[in-house]
């Protein structure tokens, strides 16, 4: 989908109800413009985290504290952004084996909110080297998930 | 920015650290794509509360709470993804006037994020019409903001 076609259907959702959005795009092609706004928003959030373990950016608690929260809240939302039938090829990086093997998947998916989850938490209180450990614990469930289930 | 080159520099935030990104993208890009993402979390997630203001989805309250807690979520994060010279013309629907008036669009910024903390508390105890309220309300700032900053 298209920026365009998802700013009109954020400005038909915001304006006249998800009723209306429904009619104008398929439900395919909004799980995949949530889902990639998704990762992309989790990806904004988690950068300065992997940038902090890898000695690239200074370390700052809080910080780690809010980038973590905010990607645990965002990994929470993940589960309804795959609804049956929503690969779309060439527009979606989402493989078919989601689907097929859609109880392995949303295991990862399961995993990857309980890491954040535990990223979250462990970062109100952690040092850096503490932090490290929570973002590789973080960074492993994401390559697992898209060694799988994400086309290169 | 296409979604592949979304979704490239979400492999390359998760993969090898933000600085990479950075490098590949420019940052007005980036944070065209970061907002884009965000707001469509927002009205994915607003929508159903907005369906049930009008009585067109069945009234949850389970459902509304959690709706309102990640729209309130997503808000908090808005505000670092306006950065100066982000607008892209043709590609963005933010007005420049969000650069020339940056302490008017802050404030509505702020607004939003209060309404929807209200909406996210209110929602755990509100029945449908004290959600109506709350929903109606989001949706003045929303409607404000989008007025004087943003494109038709």
């Amino acid at each position: 989908m298209s920026r365009r076609l998802v700013v009109t259907a954020t400005v038909l959702s915001l304006g006249l109800g998800i009723a209306v959005a429904h009619e104008t795009h398929s439900k395919a092609e909004q799980a995949n413009a949530y889902r990639h706004g998704l990762y992309g928003a989790i990806a904004w959030n988690f950068g300065p985290l992997g940038g902090m373990a890898q000695g690239k950016v200074p370390f700052d608690k809080a910080e780690a504290a809010t980038r973590a929260a905010r990607v645990a809240a965002l990994a929470e939302m993940l589960p309804e952004a795959f609804p049956e039938g929503s690969a779309i090829k060439g527009q979606s990086e989402a493989k078919p084996a989601i689907w097929e093997h859609r109880a392995e998947f949303d295991a990862l998916l399961k995993k990857f909110i309980m890491k954040t989850a535990a990223l979250s938490d462990g970062a109100k209180t952690a040092d850096l080297e503490k932090l490290k450990t929570l973002v590789s614990d973080t960074r492993a469930v994401c390559k697992e998930c898209h060694d799988k289930f994400k086309e290169d």
